[in-house]
């Protein structure tokens, strides 16, 4: 069988050999009357049938400044050029060409939302395949930065849609038409982004104001582990960390020093944070929002934990008012509670009663009001204010970015 | 019914189907005698007339250092070619061709007040269309880096207005005449930038000087979102910090490590703010003033600090100058006035006159000076004149800026 | 002997001296029907057979965070043109002629994995080396910018393997063939790289979809030894500084104000070390990973410190809980039993037995339980498990990531 | 009159309206034996007459670092052509035509210290004015990247001095000879730079070596205010800070935290300034020199501070050497001098004598000598020679390099 | 004398004026049978014989982490064309022209050990200069971006040595073949770069492998003042301060948290100076090393001062190992002995004695042991050994990399 099929090959092969020379004769045929200048139809009046193809081979850089999209790929572009065509067997069976692209008619199609100067595609070295019904295929490789408006609220749980869109720019829709098309983009050696996955891809053509388009649309999602690591859990901790200042004790005598060193670090945390943020003003990611809370929450702590020291260190004849008086009765009362609570469980789960009666003795017993019981009590409400505040603003924000 | 259509479809195009022969003789003919080089007037004192119209994508970059305005949009540039003009019906009723720009005399026109080395506008694959009265159209899309000098005192609430000036290089007004343009700046496929607001546009042509130029000005506006949640929140907030130090006790040991801590963290804030500051000579921002006043504020507070702490661990046997007994006098009586006005609200309110008595007392009774008594008074002194002085600044510096 | 030799050759010159003439006249006549849009073959059905060799001359950057490779080097593609062959002695034994570049029909190969539009390879001035049989060679030297994947898990003792591929674009394998290549890459003038050691290199011909393409693969090893001294010795460090927050007694009121510095001082060197790790989220390097963890000790260290101070400065009315009595129980023996073995051999190695009793007495004799010594054994306690896991975990992740 | 102006112009135009055909028909006649590379003059000996000014548009950068200087801006270029002249009767009265600049001979003027490959000026598109004489104006505008050594001793109250040099590249003064240019640099559409002043122009012909040259110097003055306030302001203020450290006493128990925080924050500030500085090693700024300086008293006041911790924390039971009591003694009668001529100066003033005997028994009656004493009298003296010292440092310096 | 010089002149002028005629047909004699793709040998065999030398403008940039250097200047390259020449007196003594480059034949000499694409010399611009014996001087002004591997380990004190190699890509030996240079490198309009010195150059011609190749050398020294005062000295105080943390006594409560902002101070100025250093792992700077050798002190005596504070406050009822109680001893007689040796230098100096005996007294009298004492003790021992060990290492360190 095999000898069989190899014995056609060499019959048609020996029969018809086309040479060099044949495909001298028909170019030298073909481009005597041709000019790249007029738009090959023989009848003027109908459009050029263009279509349009993308194959994708990278995500090189997505932008959130800039607003730009950057990616490396190839265009398919298939038409036909009536006046290339020729009867293979006038030319010893030729069927296909290849012809430099300078010398041919070709589409100026360029990358309608771009970022640069308009460039021609591909090069002068470039081969154009055309066969004998006047087929021309161009496969331009090209770097094509497009702008793309992007919506960093949710960053970095965020989603980007980006078009590409070409367009014939010197030619109307009467003269060339956009047809075909691929479904969505295809993909050519493709390597994945190390921060963006490709979700889904499109393919659109539009025809208005005699404009012919098309446009390709990808649909990004953001790989967040690494701005997890790098942003939200560093964040995180510096707020909850700010929190410890109510833990430590007036008599430590580093409660200041603390916390404004907390707030020293949040500054330097923020030197790095603030370059892998990206920065516009139409939208504000809720990230930064959390950053500002987070500093406004620094900020009033220092200025609880001052005013603390300041009521700590006043003199003992100083009589303490009325308000602060009720404000300590209320947290005996709640820690009492609290311990009572704790106790009753302990005692349940220990089965022993012992420890009960001091304990309840010791909430009876304080009865003095001094003014660093004032401040000890401060350190009471304001660490569970912060506490549960943080953790409820803390998980409501990254849910809402996190959701979409 | 589709039979019908089609018939009607060949007998209309048997008639006057236009062919690229045609076109192809039309070519040749009207390009036989034409030569690039010359002016296409037939009456050579003549200038040619030509439309100016600006078409702006999208604004890319607005950099007040280098006083540069990066802007990507497409020119539309008309004149009538009266060299290009021919019977349509010769030519089996072809009125419009296409021909690459190179083909053709084109007007010279460049960015004149640009960043770079003077380019040709377009390429070479760009296609003009011509038609038979001779009328030409080109529109070449390019980036176009104008200087645009800037004033940033207002920086972040400031608006800018930018030129982007076209004129015709090589030729005189005598030569080309730029005679219309659109009203202002049209946009196509216009994506917003992300700190700038457009806010108006304009354009204008002008001769001088034989010069004939055509001006497009863009009126631009700072979104100050950013900016505000970036630059000024923290400062402002570290400049109230600063305060704190006259809140916390000489007796807690924390006063000096706090007051240079704060001026750390400002030194810290500073290399964050300094990247988004803008730079120049020329007009200070307001807000770059600001930082200078609270960098001033936090040596003060240093300073006053310091000579404080000196005074509080004098040796009690040294003796109190009239001078600090006068001052420490004066703070007891407005304390006691404060007091005793907040008493009295109290009282009105709660309708309670106990604590009169004794608070009364307290005023009265303190009438020791001792060093300790100096160093509380001048904390008093300093933080209420920090923190009115300041909030009068503040206040009046942003809304000196932002009111513009 | 040299005479004979100098005669011989003198009079092979002075028999065929080809002059400029001759080769004029060769090249006139082999160019005279040559069309360097025509593939050279006869038979226009067999394949240009093309050997393409890759010569490297250094490895200029290594992107991880834009996964490229970018080489230096030229590729030898040798291939025969069936249509510029001569017989050398119809033009004075001419056998060798140099042509430009642009004269000559030449494979449009091109880098099918780069970062760019394509380029045509060489430039106008070179020219290549054609031989009487047609032979032709092409030396084009570049600067080749390649997609390499890279896996950075285990950097800095990480390998990279990046492939460089090659194909001829407008061509299919029916057209030209690549046939040959040399055995891996061979080196031209190479100058290693600073960061990278090339450890292994392969060369191979793949022919899929009719694509004929070669790929050259460079392995890579990092250089580790700048990371290990500029990253992971700081790290490590700053890792057991935070211990030492345990070392120190409560009584020198500096725990706190320690610790938090420790934290700072590592969120400095984060700013540094941050600019020398590669960021992905594909892959996160291990040594991210323990920076994570080693934020997450510092957090823990100050939480604990938090409240051991809060222990200490407890009242000592307060009663101390059953749980902490047994917690300072345990440590008490363990510091005994570690005494006592430590005296063993301290007594075995000096044979001296006279501080035993003392010590044994000192152990039984504190039988106290105040809240400073709570605090003082969770010193204890959270050292030793912080030493240890934080051993554990260092050598571990390294050893992890230095094996492969 | 205007009538009588209109009918002239109506009838010179109705008689001579020179056409298309006129320019077309010069133009080939021209051109017909013209030969873009012989250089236009009739006797091949005379030198070609080359007139060269330049408009400046901007001074885009100045680099210290690369000693670069970037402006934008065109040259005039004027030569006569004696190869293109024509009596304009004979054309109809054509007298000015307008070419290509590739269709002509140009001299190959080049920037001569620049840091960029030669490029040719202009570009394709300009377009040259020929009038019949053959005077041809040639304005190439472009980015002029020239090298300009400077001297940054006094920074920011420098000076800078750069040339822009023009040479003939490949021609000698014996074929082109620059005659003639503007006194100094002209200005067109001049923007000014943010940080320079342009304070004076000048240019220069040259003939040396058969080498013709026009060199143009701007002399260039920094705007300082920007760097005042944020380089210089900053560095004096820490530089007094420093001093603060011998104000606090040493029972504040912060002089160690405080002086080594102004020390840090030192470095944080550095930071910032180092990237505004230029950086050399050819001439040190004095502001660097101001920096080292004020570096160095950091570290001399942490060592004074760290041994006078010592002292203080002495035993009371060791002796204080007589060098100590000494100096102590000193200070004790410098003190009570100042307080008495300060006394002196009050009494006068305020008429009163009261105070004068305490404060004089205050004087006399320190007789005891501990060491605490002994650590004030070092923060006396330390404070008055770093205050003194530092002040005629910073006069002296400043004054040293703004007055030049 | 002068007058007959003139006479001449007039005579040779006046006979023989030649004009653009006789070069125009010079060329077009010249040019007509000549074809820049052979090369112009009259007999093939023999080499062209080209000269090459390097004029050097200025040093750009010397990258350490790219191993790149970047020079600006000229080559000159020499070379008879024996298809161009004629006698001078068939062409009116005209005997020397100026063609365009790309009219002739010219050696494809490329940049060997390049960054870059090849690209070719000069530009489409240039004249070459041709006399009437056929020899042609090409001067192409560029910007060489060579390689060249790069020893930092001395840095600042470090001399680099760059080959910039130049070889004709597409010839061989036996076509085109180098034969002289000028000695060394010679400089044009030379401005020395601001941190290299060039102290040496030199050139050498090779020919291997039958490729003909010319080399130039340049030797760098950089210029190291710059460094010391950005590095050296910051790096070397920070050493020193460290030191300070033995001076304290603890008892100012201030040990740890002086000892732990050092090293925050250590890590803020890393991020300055990490900036300046050159990265790379081939060879680590001696100056990196000395960094990595600072920062194990920090944390060297951070660990001591932590275990010292341990001790400090050691219960006064735990007794004192006898090995701390034998340490304790060894140091106060070290003192003594110190204290006596200056006791008698100062007591010759003064001749007084009565300081003696107490001083003596002093050192015998102390004879209590307490956990204070260690900690001072260990303080004694610490300083001393960190101030010889670090003098030693400093001084060996930069004498060692400052001696090459």
């Amino acid at each position: 069988m095999r000898i069989l099929l190899l014995n056609i090959c060499f019959v048609i092969q020996s029969v018809t050999p086309q040479t060099n020379k044949n495909v001298l004769t028909l170019i030298s045929d073909l481009f005597d009357n041709y000019s790249p200048k007029v738009r090959p139809t023989v009848i003027q009046d109908d459009p050029i049938q263009l279509d349009v193809s993308f194959y994708l081979s990278s995500v090189n850089e997505v932008s959130e400044v800039n607003e730009k999209l950057v990616t490396t790929g190839f265009l398919m572009l298939s038409w036909t050029d009536e006046l290339l065509r020729w009867t293979p067997s006038d030319y010893n069976n030729t069927d296909t060409i290849f012809v430099p692209q300078n010398e041919i008619w070709k589409p100026d199609l360029v990358l309608k939302n771009g970022f640069k100067k308009f460039e021609e595609l591909g090069g002068s070295f470039y081969y154009l395949q055309i066969n004998h019904e006047g087929s021309v295929d161009w496969l331009p490789f090209n770097v094509f930065e497009s702008r793309c408006s992007m919506d960093i609220t949710n960053f970095p749980f965020d989603t980007q849609k980006c078009d590409i869109k070409f367009v014939t720019w010197s030619h109307f829709a009467d003269q060339i038409e956009i047809t075909k098309s691929t479904k969505g983009i295809q993909f050519y050696e493709f390597e994945a982004n190390g921060v963006w996955d490709i979700i889904d891809t499109s393919s659109d053509i539009k025809k208005e104001d005699r404009e012919s388009e098309v446009k390709f649309t990808i649909k990004l999602r953001r790989k967040s582990q690494y701005f997890i690591l790098n942003i939200i859990l560093p964040i995180v901790f510096l707020g909850f960390l700010n929190m410890l200042v109510f833990v430590i004790p007036v008599d430590a005598g580093e409660k200041m020093s603390f916390c404004v060193t907390v707030f020293l670090a949040f500054a330097v945390f923020l030197t790095i944070i603030s370059t892998l943020l990206p920065t516009s003003s139409d939208n504000t990611p809720i990230i930064a929002m959390y950053l500002i809370v987070q500093l406004v929450y620094g900020v009033i702590a220092l200025v609880i934990t001052a005013f603390q020291l300041r009521l700590h260190h006043r003199d003992e004849e100083e009589e303490i008012s009325k308000y602060w008086v009720m404000v300590v009765r209320l947290q005996r009362k709640m820690r009492c509670k609290k311990a009572r609570v704790t106790e009753i469980v302990v005692s349940e789960l220990t089965k022993k009663g012992s420890l009960d009666n001091e304990q309840q003795n010791n909430c009876r017993a304080q009865e003095k009001y001094e003014w660093k019981h004032v401040a000890s009590t401060i350190d009471f409400f304001a660490f569970w204010s912060f506490f549960i505040s943080n953790i409820v603003i803390t998980v409501s924000m990254f849910s809402a970015s996190s959701s979409q």
